[in-house]
């Protein structure tokens, strides 16, 4: 994504802190208390625009969502469409994902979704993809017992790697599809990327994997 | 593949006899001693018209080679094959899959090749599918351990069930291609259908998938 500099980021984001959850460590193990109900939490890593996660948060009110995203440039966008909507089970962390574990207690998230998560298609970023095992072992550190991760991605590459990463971390694969728009998959909420590329005819891979540490 | 009755097969397939083993059950657990040597056995379960296993006889010749074909009127395509070429390692045996065990001893196999298995695409005839459950359970118990299926089809959804069936049953995926013919694998040896469906466009799926019992 091309990234544009907005200098009024931080500070809508500093105003919205109802929404967008300033030092968000001092919520750790406590997010039902942010939320004030015991809903099970799914996280998005890698949040962008929001469309993903706003769409899943109306569909489904009795699971609360919090949104992740490094770039405050981006973030404002999914925070815009938060603050129209008056969401009150979607909160968004404009922090790293690589901090994960400083943000959320051990077992206090039931999924990670992550959607058209960047490629880094050159072999010496690939610890930076979201699905390199250091991030695999962040996800379980956070996640309940048999925890799951959801992702997709138009990236062939990316997915090849992910599946491998899956299976060597010893996840196991439940759902699968190689070209989601053209399967029997129902509901899904796409991302902007996902409009974006599907219309182009781009398939779109997706894969639900789960931690076997029950 | 849309069979022709080929009514002299079963008579070629017998006069054949060095290339074509008959009474297989008889080797079980010796067939280092029909290949005369020592090297590893890989086999590949529906071997079609041969024109896979043959190349990589011609390509490894300290491996031994076994191809296991249902239907006589397709596997001498493959037995012409190689009584032309006089190939010391590569045997094939007009069986059916499901009894493997009775030809094979425990841990006598190094590696299974599957390729362009046929999809059942019904999901009532999953159970026939080569890569279902019970299937993996019968090469794990003719394998030896931490042996390995290598796995290509141009089926989109018969590599999706495979890939969650290796999974479930633990198998690792240790290569995995989502486009085979446009990624950088080398040494690929082409089965008469890959050539008919790559030629088309079509995409080739291929995974490796290790037992985990070491």
């Amino acid at each position: 994504m091309r990234l544009r500099h907005k200098p009024w980021a931080s500070e809508f984001i500093a105003q919205q802190s109802n929404y967008a959850i300033a030092n968000p460590e001092q919520h750790k193990g406590k997010w039902h208390e942010v939320f004030g109900n015991n809903n099970p939490i799914h996280i998005e890593v890698g949040t962008g625009k929001g469309q993903f996660i706003v769409g899943m948060a109306q569909k489904n009110p009795h699971i609360n969502y919090i949104g992740i995203e490094l770039f405050d440039s981006v973030i404002v966008a999914a925070l815009q469409k938060v603050v129209d909507l008056q969401l009150p089970n979607l909160k968004l962390l404009n922090v790293n994902a690589k901090n994960l574990t400083e943000y959320f207690a051990d077992n206090e998230i039931e999924r990670v979704y992550l959607n058209f998560s960047d490629p880094w298609p050159k072999s010496k970023h690939s610890k930076r993809r979201l699905t390199y095992k250091t991030f695999l072992a962040l996800y379980e550190k956070i996640l309940v017992k048999g925890g799951e991760i959801h992702f997709k991605t138009d990236n062939q590459g990316l997915f090849e790697f992910s599946l491998i990463s899956f299976s060597e971390y010893g996840l196991q694969l439940k759902f699968l599809s190689l070209d989601l728009h053209n399967s029997d998959y129902e509901g899904n909420i796409m991302t902007e990327y996902e409009e974006k590329f599907s219309s182009k005819g781009q398939r779109i891979y997706r894969v639900e994997a789960k931690y076997m540490n029950e």
